[in-house]
């Protein structure tokens, strides 16, 4: 299937629309393919990427005026286009650009119908475009929501990689409730080696490849939000599409992802309410997906060396690659929507709770347990830090602005710091 | 060779004795088999270890009444042992227990004749012996000399591993100079599989164990220092000695170790001052050693991800099992006494510089870079935190008492932390 999108973005303007068109353009120009041809005008921070600085890396975000449509309302388009009915995001906002807008935006402004031509790999799956307007949709809402209770703005960067794909980093450091909160999209391309394919899949499938190599696409989005306030917890989400082309041809496709939330301090009614809107969430799906998902979340965040959980759980799963593509692709989106609903009504509910240094100083030794587990565990950062041309900047934002390890600390009996690593050490069912 | 260790511990009294003696024991009773036999008289920290807390778990050091003799003043010996050249340890002071005494005050009372028979595995090598009273000394005198810097006191945990073997860990924590100082000593013994002996020895050498398994035993003095004032840089060595066996019995063993600065600034005379002390150590064994093993220093500590090395290197060497045993361990012994007169007279030349919250930051920026190597690339690290048993606080200890993770810290071209990284992404000959 033929797929155009058109990107454009009215400066100054209400309406920003993306538009995706079978008429005009021969080969599919995604996200990636406009990544690819961009050309670099940013600031250059490293030698491997260019930081593209817009005009508007600052959001408004106080505005209701974001739509999200399944029916575009394209203004004045490049390409002129028909909007078709799937596969058309458009926002608007009557006078503010919006925080969607501005990721948006991030992919407009490009002469694309030049660039249509570059999609190397000519990749078409109308998954990876579906899954790339999810993952824009997760991170333009949330950082939205985000944006609302801090009143603080967004750093965006959208950047390249060399070897193929990019993303749009979206951070937020020192703001009035969080410490530091990153918001993460991604699009890669590339090949594999078998090696590098096998650690991808956590079953650990041998895939065969021509030659040893295995051209891939990967795609995800991804956050970590460390707030100030010891008594908001840290939360986490990550959802991502795999498609590997084997020797033969044929794709090997899966998802992946999860929520999962980490406090400093138990809150029996925060877990209650981030698990069981996960739960319904999943059970809309498969009554066995929270059961076997919330079991894998407990597995998947164990710091092995401490003996403890990194925090409460949530939902984990990998390899997803069925019942079907359309079902598994459902699921995801389920899940996708439900991150803002998980997490923002405990942020409200805890934004003024008053807190001591020692409350302050046991979430900063919890922040040091968290880049333990990122740093020796967690599959995700291990793949990024080893693959060459990852951005890492995007790859380690998920660790705390600050952190602290103290030496033998281990909490007093009787303490709501050790009621916390009691239920580290014992995970425990919350619905 | 039939070795006697008497340690007399004199609680409030002035001679602190360590003999070793060829006469009365007839298993090698060694730091180990105290370490096994001692009962667990301490608080519990977990269920793997016992800490004993001493009665001199805080010790004054400001003192000179300590002596490093090779010949003994035995004071009041349960063996009435003779004190032999080789193997005693005197320490003296006329009032005040020193550092090193309360290190080696770990030791002693034991009734370790009850003990004796008990060293499980009967090791008797002469030269893990000699090691084992090198880093002891090394731990002391170094703890010794940061103590009469910093006016604080450590914490001496001495901990035993279930599997087999233990140690001292010594730490200070949030001192008047040093934010986090942890020198620890520890001897472990075991069984490997073949895969993790692989993984020990650098060059990777296969080693072929009985059914798969290999008796080893290795020790080590280790101490990572963070000083507070961003112009004092943090210290790292590290001196180990391996031995294992293979299938036919025979033995394979090697020595490791180094010492490398880090400094949050560059100061040219600092490193010079270091290197050369380092250079002048290693000229004494072979011109060799110091040019191969500063390169290898700058090779091993390289945080890849970031296309930084850690700090400004000094030495490392991994695998040295030649010329021969004996003068392979006299380089070490070289190395190991070169601690104190690489770093302290640094530590002291900046005691008392002033510094902004701005290089504070910058440090705080460094030790998350920190914190990124050893989590990710250091191989003691992984191996610790991979092996079953091992004591994770004494691993972790390296870590800084605090860090930062900011996200995309670029420093302004020409300022002095630029001239840092520049450093760090190019390595310097300091001599």
């Amino acid at each position: 299937m033929l797929i155009q999108r058109v990107a454009l973005l009215y400066k100054k303007m209400a309406a920003i629309v993306l538009v995706k068109n079978a008429a005009q353009v021969t080969t599919r120009q995604s996200f990636i393919s406009n990544l690819k041809g961009l050309s670099k005008s940013g600031e250059c921070h490293s030698s491997r990427y260019s930081r593209i600085t817009l005009p508007l890396t600052t959001w408004s975000s106080r505005t209701a005026g974001v739509r999200f449509t399944s029916q575009g309302t394209v203004g004045r388009s490049a390409a002129g286009g028909r909007s078709s009915r799937r596969g058309v995001l458009a926002l608007s906002g009557a006078a503010v650009i919006s925080a969607a807008a501005a990721v948006v935006g991030f992919v407009a402004n490009v002469n694309h119908f030049q660039r249509a031509e570059m999609a190397t790999l000519g990749r078409k799956g109308e998954m990876c475009t579906r899954m790339e307007m999810l993952i824009m949709d997760t991170q333009a809402e949330f950082c939205k929501a985000l944006q609302e209770v801090d009143g603080g703005t967004f750093k965006v960067d959208r950047w390249e990689r060399t070897e193929g794909g990019g993303g749009i980093s979206c951070v937020m450091q020192d703001g009035k409730v969080f410490e530091k909160a990153g918001v993460n999209v991604s699009v890669v391309f590339g090949n594999l080696t078998e090696e590098a394919a096998r650690q991808m899949k956590s079953r650990g499938k041998v895939l065969k490849g021509k030659d040893g190599k295995l051209p891939f696409c990967a795609m995800g989005v991804s956050s970590v939000i460390h707030p100030k306030n010891p008594h908001i917890p840290t939360v986490h989400f990550n959802y991502r599409y795999f498609e590997i082309e084997e020797e033969d041809g044929r794709k090997q496709w899966w998802f992946g992802g999860g929520t999962d939330l980490t406090p400093v301090y138990v809150n029996k009614e925060d877990a209650f309410h981030f698990h069981n809107t996960l739960k319904e969430a999943c059970d809309k799906h498969h009554p066995q997906y929270y059961p076997d998902f919330k079991k894998w979340c407990d597995r998947y965040f164990y710091v092995r060396h401490r003996g403890e959980t990194r925090g409460i759980g949530g939902i984990f799963f990998d390899d997803l690659d069925g019942p079907s593509q359309e079902e598994a692709f459902g699921f995801v989106k389920s899940c996708a929507r439900t991150v803002v609903p998980c997490y923002l009504p405990i942020v409200y509910k805890h934004l003024d709770d008053a807190f001591t240094d020692q409350e302050k100083d046991w979430q900063q030794v919890r922040r040091g347990r968290y880049v333990e587990f990122n740093l020796v565990y967690d599959r995700g950062v291990k793949f990024g830090l080893a693959t060459p041309g990852s951005r890492i900047e995007s790859i380690l934002m998920s660790l705390p602005l600050t952190a602290r390890w103290e030496y033998m600390h281990e909490p007093a009996h009787g303490t709501r710091e050790a009621e916390m690593l009691e239920v580290l050490r014992n995970p425990k069912e919350w619905l």
